[in-house]
């Protein structure tokens, strides 16, 4: 990786993008030209391949407590919101055409809910605190007699606050709704296990866990049903069509191993340099403010606010300096728009303009606290300096 | 790759399932660790990323003559059948509600029609003659006030037929209707230019000309309107959310330009070895007949027709000589239905059932004709021996 192999670049954008780990592309390589059948194939090829399918099919499911049958591969994490969501709706329909979101869900959460609306489905936002927390008891004044599903991410890919989803899922199972959550900023960060969080549906994406890209898993409890949003040869069960991606999904299956091995331990060297980071700019740089909430949080993840400057100021002056951050989601960065996940947390559009995140990875090094917070005070002091807006005291 | 390494095992299914070439992996490589960033980043990693992305954009329109800006990413041919379809079928249903695809189509296209049927849309299927070619007369009569759509494949992935498509999209065009064609059977293997066989949509597979799996691209000609099927952060203009799979664009760019380079070669070196194997099989078996058209073919494909024998017999038979062979598309070998293709070409079920398709492609050798040639004879015999529909002449 550049930012590893370099004194000059820091990476910390890991819930943008993350590099494959070495362990797994070596994993997936003999599957680009040795063993690259078809699993529907019924010769040598395809009976090897799906052999390998099921047995990463069962890798996977160890990773969040499941049975290797609620395993569904897909594209990506996006791919999977808008299976279940869409799917979901779609087939339980007759039940009812009522939906529920928070207001901190990713953009494709929210594009969907809006592509649900304009197809006769009725969608209710709840709230969130100025932690990004969703309420239980907000949650549960929006259900109605026709509310079939409910989805509530695991934890924010933007301030990196952690749901109460045991919660949650009690004030859904008693009620009857289908629960769906979005854990890919989440997974490989805190233990997730679908039998203390029952879940009916959940988002799983590969690179979020040092997987390739392209990949994604979508876990759907025995019993609950979906409609495929792409059709064809009847693959995973006639759920989602298309040849199965075998080099990828042993890779998705190498990586879920190595996340259930090492999770612990990483988590526990990750917060640590998180909670470095966020000891080291609220004590050096004035009118510094932490996003999300302090203790619920992403172990790899900090999100603060500056006054009087903007984010992007910040993350190009930071990009001078070889240091890689965030304004907030990759995935809505080209817009203007201030994140909807700030705003939803009761800050002004200015605040939320002036935010900047960071969040570490596996690749990343003690040092690269120490960078940060060697470059970042002077880099404040100098916008500052040039905005009208800001009053030392 | 198992089949080219060992004397024993001879692969003829490049159909179902082709091996990445070694050139893709190695230009694949550092996009996994080193270069792993995420387009709509906008800092250092991100900006590397978008520019390998439009990179990668020109080499794949550059294959099939087009502009960059009308490639779009997906997760596959299906998907891209799947977008194109569905998703021009949604945009444009203000303008008619009928839609015509031939009888040979993939059976992603069958599904996806069934779908649109299901969903107010009126399908026509038009029919070929015995060698698998749409009569452009008998497509002309099915065109109505209502027509928005046909989607009409390029070349068979079954019988191997190429149709006859400046004339189809001649009459297409003259008529007003959007043109699509899955071009994933034929791409790599003849030239496909867009300015010469004026199609609107066009799906291609990233693994069909030996790149990476988990990968397609849907040319959608300037003008083109689609609504997404899969919605999210708005990436490849809105049409196709979710994170871009980098190494494997770099893959499929690097693969249509080795495909560029080696096509008129690849083809005359693989017609070789097919109208060799054809010619040897008919010569030496008896009641023995090819499917498909004698010379509109792809260079690629040789497809038989035994007679009182059952193809699924004689595959299971051959993989116990170590050779990977098809009884038709793999993407529905594992139903008991007889081939749709084979049926619309007026085969009877039973001789539908006793056909077997072999494919070549770029690592096979000459002694894999000789190895096919040395033991399909004495197979034949040995099940038409157990068979007590064959009479001996």
């Amino acid at each position: 990786m550049t930012t590893a192999e370099t004194d000059t670049e820091v990476y910390l954008d890991y819930q943008s993008a993350k590099p494959v780990d070495p362990r797994v592309v070596e994993a997936m390589h003999p599957y680009f030209f040795e063993q690259f059948g078809n699993p529907s194939s019924l010769h040598l090829e395809g009976d090897r391949a799906t052999k390998i399918l099921e047995k990463c099919r069962e890798e996977i499911a160890r990773f969040i407590g499941a049975s290797p049958k609620e395993i569904l591969f897909t594209s990506g994490a996006t791919e999977s919101n808008n299976l279940a969501l869409i799917g979901y709706a779609m087939r339980n329909k007759r039940k009812g055409d009522h939906i529920i979101i928070s207001e901190v869900e990713h953009i494709s959460i929210h594009n969907i809910a809006k592509y649900l609306e304009r197809n006769g489905f009725e969608i209710s936002k709840v709230p969130v605190d100025q932690y990004g927390r969703v309420d239980p008891k907000k949650l549960e004044n929006r259900i109605t007699e026709k509310t079939i599903l409910a989805s509530i991410g695991y934890g924010s890919n933007e301030v990196g606050t952690i749901q109460p989803m045991e919660t949650i899922c009690q004030i859904l199972k008693n009620r009857g709704i289908a629960i769906h959550t979005d854990a890919v900023a989440a997974e490989g960060l805190v233990p997730i296990d679908v039998n203390e969080v029952p879940v009916d549906l959940m988002s799983l994406s590969s690179n979020d866990i040092y997987g390739p890209k392209g990949l994604g898993a979508l876990y759907l409890r025995k019993g609950a049903g979906i409609m495929p949003i792409i059709m064809g040869g009847g693959q995973e069960r006639g759920l989602r069509s298309g040849t199965e991606n075998i080099a990828a999904i042993v890779g998705m299956a190498e990586a879920a191993r190595i996340a259930r091995d090492e999770m612990s331990e990483e988590a526990e060297r990750l917060s640590g340099y998180r909670d470095r980071l966020i000891a080291g700019v609220l004590e050096r740089i004035p009118k510094a403010y932490l996003n999300g909430h302090p203790t619920e949080r992403l172990p790899n993840n900090a999100h603060f606010r500056f006054e009087a400057v903007e984010g992007e100021s910040l993350m190009l002056s930071l990009k001078d300096k070889g240091v890689s951050a965030s304004t907030g989601s990759a995935c809505t960065s080209k817009t203007l728009e201030p994140s909807h996940t700030l705003v939803a947390c009761g800050l002004l559009h200015e605040e939320a303009h002036g935010s900047l995140e960071f969040t570490f990875g596996r690749f990343n090094k003690e040092s690269d606290v120490d960078r940060i917070l060697e470059v970042l005070p002077g880099i404040l002091e100098r916008l500052r300096g040039l905005s009208p807006l800001y009053e030392r005291s």
